[in-house]
């Protein structure tokens, strides 16, 4: 009977095939400069309603007030599902969308925003796809949908209203004879069209700025405000070879501590595990002690940092306990947990916490939570069901931070801060301590990642694996110092990089000649990603505290400058660091972009790239020479120089390089004044308790006397750090 | 009140989320072989109740009945639409989904089969998508839609049936320790399960074999047969620059026909049109006099092909009237053609009748009629709305083969057979005289095309363009001549390839060095082309009157033959004949290939390649050497010398080279008679008229006494065909 009512409304629903009905209500305010528009009947599962996290309200408070909702949102329905209609300004740019790896600026796209593993094209796949997007108009929008909702940005009916604008080209190049910005639909007003299918009704929030910069934090804020990583989370990360046994760990950690390489984290691959895909969360034999082997690298200030996936095997103890708590689509043999069960969550999170955490472990990496079509047995389809009433869809959508959480409730129930990996996220994500990476390789793309992820709540890092020649690896390794997350990922490379580039050779044991030179290089280049600690620590803060993003795109600092609102190789970390990564050839087969220089000298080798300067004057990082704004430069940089540019003004504290975070040296600061000092800089004391007290240092460049001036440092509370120097930068 | 009702039903939706009702009605036999499983209330708009052409009864008839419906189809539904599901074997393996570019066996993959321009990766994106497949237990399946449906070819419910063989892998290379096979779900029973999203019901047709040839055969006869090629058709085309002028049209045929190059057809390119992007359908000032060239061009036995697209611009005179008659979206400032509409298809194809046919335009290239993620402009939203009732998924997939309609309408009131160029194509498409091409230009990838049409009722031509040497355009010359369409596509490039592979010298006029030998070579290969017109017509009778695809991949031909079944580089042209064109490289930055041998020396050059010979006894073409089947052989060809082998025993009839199909001459035959020449051959006659007699002609090696036999010919009709001579390989 329930059958037949069923069947009798969908064919009910086909005969109003075209009837679509407009719905205007009035937004509400739900908080400080946040509106909410309820469109029909939404569903009950949606990244908002499923939120782990409570809105940071203090930080939203202490944002500008802004008393109207900037932007009217309208909604029609259809039985293909909910149309959501926001018009666009002519000159009006997108950005966001979550990690979206192929392209930067949104408008003029089409995208499906669907959780996907190997998002090769630009359609909207991404491994953390986020259905919020902000403008150069300073708002932002939210669909609460964990549906894969298809951004149309920047459509129009007909009768064409810019057809005159469309020229005959010539064919070879334009081919449809349309500038790049007639084909963005710039130049005239139009709508963002977001459709959200079988919804019969969808919330819309809208975050006002009065700046795109201010819409972010809201948003972020909105969802809980940033992580505040572990120190020790900052420094930096090595996954060693996947087959490595317990020993060959601990002789790998000795080396690194013997020839001085910085390290924090050390990570193990799929196959510290018994059964691993499907994962069975059990050492296998190859660990005979793994408390024992913690606690052994905890002595030498290493965290331990575990590889594990989410479908759970039959081989694991919490199996039987999960076959009620699950989807009804196995992956790889294992079940597919209903991480929108608080049981689900719990009978992981707890088995967890008695057994990997219980021995020591300091953090996971959540590694294949995205999807993908590549496989049959890839992942759980779209048309499974879930005991929570979620299908397939809405669970793929929620499914990477969701397991984050459930990973993360372990250390919140311990009070204990942890930082880990994920390979999918989704809307809301800021507070979850869990940064993105990738199996795609491209560096140009792993750089627009640092940009894009600013925009959507997420971190990202630029993992190092293997390179086409040295001078590869160093600039990878310099990306990647300056990102959230400092990586090497050798789970295929038994020995360092820095010995062999090369796969094959490396795990033949074929060092390549002089790699003690390029040892020596990497060596430097992480002791800059130590020396950057406190003042990314302090940017962390600010995510935490302000909801901004430790690292964003520069139109999010300079939206007033049209120049850049397409850059997407430049970025800004903390408050006055601008980082302009070098490029040099790719080994990613995907792209088909070559190697530049195989077997190049990397040594030797240096880099011109172009880089652009905003308004203001900037000093260059390495050279301390002043460059105006509102520029385009070209600077030549020696491998190890990524092009860094500091804002004249800023009193930049530099720590001390340690080989780990547990050194009370990494705070021991030397501090260069750029220009006239003018700007304050605060950096934060943090004893990594779970809510440390956060108490502020004060840098300032104070007058003394007409021509002298001095450094001063707030007093309140300088026991942690020391300053050991300071440089004055003219 | 309707909007209040319509938003109550679906509310009434969602609250039954997890309701799935399950349907098992019985199959209705609907043709001989051919079985109609009907659930619940399928859409109005399908490509069955959309078709243009009626079955081919008489074809259905004539092959071997089957009594029972081969395989029990079931369905469900939910908010989410229809869910399909097809038992499957475990060692049933399955082909087809229409223009799949990327992969060849279907089974373990997740499709979503929908309409795409740049189908680069393997998620179901094609220029011609078709939810048909056929498996290796001999049947056929249909899914009777119009929407994107999602094909899971092999998924299995937990509890896990296979979790046993699931083993750990070594990690650096089987990175989920899953064997191939495995990874395709190979050797367990499960599903193929499709979701058809929004639809509250839909038609299953089930295709009867016995054998998985017939299985398409009667696919293609329930569409209504293969379309039958005039023989210019089968000519040589060449695609001039896009540029060109009238007099410089004239100009390249005349070098042509002095070059003694053969061609039956060129082909114009966007910039005839005064107004292309979106189409004004008008000539260009480039071309003052069109009727004057077509009968010029006519003379010297050259047909015109137009290309065009399908959205009118304001500037065209068939606007106004199609104002009533499109979607709500329009794409490149132009409107887009309701097709479903008859009085829309009767507007566009009356203004092409009394223009463009009535000056002497012997066919279309239909361009641009699929669809693209990149850019907002490109092409229409999903959720347009049609006056027909269709929204813009459903138009999508039925777009190209409906535009194929229109346009195949013109010629077919003037009972004028016509061969043409689509960019899209869907279900049902078999009896369309279109032939498939794409912007991608992998080799490999186009090699594949020519296999994988083969199986949903499709025609491809792997074009040549560019090229990054002589010797890689060689080797893709050879792949075109033998497929449905020979041609060149050389629309930005002012001179033919040959005179210079690459793009910017060949349009600076510097010709390489040496290029009337390279010259000389690509004639020999149009000259190769022009000798199999004969039995490249005599296949086409057969996929016209049989079903039987003219091109076909191994594992129809040899079912039987394990080793066929993931041979997806080779396949056979008509009845005797296997074809392994030889890949040197690629010029296609997309898929990251390098090319092998730049600036090679294109004369000498000869390649090796691994060729399987199913079944029997085979012939090298070039050699005449016997080799047995049932074994990969190694075969090393020199440039022109595509890798064929004949049947044993096959009487092959070679045309004299002529420079066109107009030329009597073309019918002359020189006899090939392998082996044992136990084989008869059947030639057809064709005068060209709309509904030619086709008789036939047969070729028999009788005996004439013990020792000596002698080449016949059925004497009923040889006024056509000549037998110039004819050799025996034995």
């Amino acid at each position: 009977m329930k059958r037949k009512l069923f069947i009798l409304a969908v064919a009910a629903l086909a005969t109003c095939v075209n009837t679509i009905a407009q719905t205007t209500p009035a937004p509400v305010q739900v908080l400080p400069g946040v509106w909410r528009f309820t469109f029909g009947t939404p569903e009950n599962i949606t990244p908002v309603r499923a939120r782990h996290y409570p809105p940071a309200t203090n930080g939203l408070a202490a944002l500008p007030p802004v008393g109207v909702c900037p932007v009217a949102v309208t909604a029609s329905f259809s039985p293909r599902g909910s149309l959501v209609s926001v018009p666009l300004a002519g000159d009006e740019m997108i950005y966001g969308l979550g990690l979206q790896l192929q392209s930067f600026q949104q408008r003029g796209a089409k995208k499906r925003l669907r959780v996907n593993a190997d998002p090769a094209m630009d359609t909207g796949d991404s491994h953390a796809p986020v259905p919020f997007y902000v403008t150069t108009h300073g708002y932002g929008v939210l669909i609460d949908t964990a549906r894969y909702p298809v951004f149309y940005l920047g459509n129009k009916k007909h009768p064409p209203q810019a057809a005159d604008a469309v020229k005959t080209g010539n064919g070879a190049d334009n081919w449809n004879g349309l500038s790049p910005e007639q084909q963005r639909g710039l130049g005239a007003e139009s709508d963002v069209l977001v459709e959200v299918p079988e919804a019969a009704g969808v919330d819309v929030y809208v975050f006002a700025g009065p700046s795109l910069c201010q819409a972010v934090q809201r948003y972020n804020l909105f969802s809980g405000g940033g992580p505040l990583p572990p120190r020790w989370g900052l420094g930096f990360w090595y996954r060693v070879q996947s087959d490595f046994t317990q020993d060959e760990v601990l002789k790998f950690a000795a080396d690194f501590r013997e020839r001085r390489i910085p390290c924090d984290v050390l990570g193990l691959e799929p196959h510290w595990q018994s059964h691993s895909y499907s994962s069975s969360y059990l050492w296998s034999e190859k660990f005979p002690d793994p408390a024992g082997l913690m606690t052994a690298l905890g002595a030498q200030h290493f965290r331990l940092n575990l590889w594990e996936q989410a479908f759970v095997d039959p081989s694991s103890p919490v199996y039987a306990s999960l076959l009620s708590h699950c989807g009804d689509y196995e992956v790889w043999g294992g079940l597919v947990p209903d991480f929108l069960q608080p049981e689900t969550r719990r009978i992981i999170a707890d088995f967890h916490d008695k057994t990997l955490v219980a021995q020591g472990a300091a953090g996971f990496k959540a590694d294949e939570c995205d999807n993908s079509d590549f496989t049959g047995g890839w992942s759980f389809p779209e048309m499974s069901r879930f005991p929570s009433g979620a299908d397939g869809e809405q669970m793929h959508s929620l499914f990477g931070l969701r397991y984050q959480d459930t990973l993360q409730s372990v250390f919140e129930k311990r009070q204990q801060r942890s930082y880990g990996l994920a390979r999918s996220s989704g809307a809301l994500a800021a507070p979850s301590p869990y940064v993105l990476y990738s199996d795609l390789y491209d560096h140009r793309q792993f750089v627009r990642g640092l940009v894009q992820a600013g925009f959507s709540g997420l971190l990202w890092t630029p993992e190092v694996r293997e390179a086409a020649n040295p001078e590869e690896l160093l600039r990878r390794l310099e990306s990647t110092v300056f990102s959230p997350l400092a990586m090497i990922n050798a789970w295929y490379l038994r020995n360092p990089p820095w010995k062999q580039v090369n796969r094959t050779a490396n795990n033949q044991g074929r060092f390549a000649e002089g790699w003690t030179n390029v040892e020596a290089q990497c060596r430097e280049i992480l002791e800059l990603r130590m020396k950057f600690i406190p003042c990314l620590h302090a940017a962390f803060v600010r995510y935490h505290r302000e909801g901004l993003p430790p690292f964003r795109a520069l139109v999010m600092d300079y939206p007033d400058d049209p120049q850049t609102r397409t850059i997407d190789d430049e970025y800004m970390m903390g408050d006055s660091l601008l980082v302009a990564p070098v490029i040099v050839g790719s080994t990613n087969a995907r792209t088909g972009r070559p190697a530049d220089r195989a077997g190049g000298d990397a040594a030797s080798a240096s880099a011109t790239r172009a880089v652009y300067l905003p308004a203001g004057e900037w000093h260059d990082f390495w050279t301390g020479e002043r460059r105006p704004g509102r520029q385009q430069i070209n600077v030549t940089v020696p491998v190890g120089h990524i092009p860094l540019f500091v804002k004249t003004g800023t009193i930049l504290p530099l720590a001390q390089p340690t080989l780990d975070t547990d050194d009370p040296a990494s705070r021991n600061l030397t501090i260069f004044v750029y220009g006239d000092g003018g700007s304050t800089t605060t950096l934060y004391e943090d004893d990594g308790s779970w809510s440390p007290d956060l108490g502020s240092v004060q840098f300032s460049w104070d007058s003394v006397s007409q021509t002298g001036r001095v450094l001063r440092a707030s007093a309140a509370r300088t026991n942690t750090y020391q300053i050991l120097d300071w440089k004055q930068i003219p």
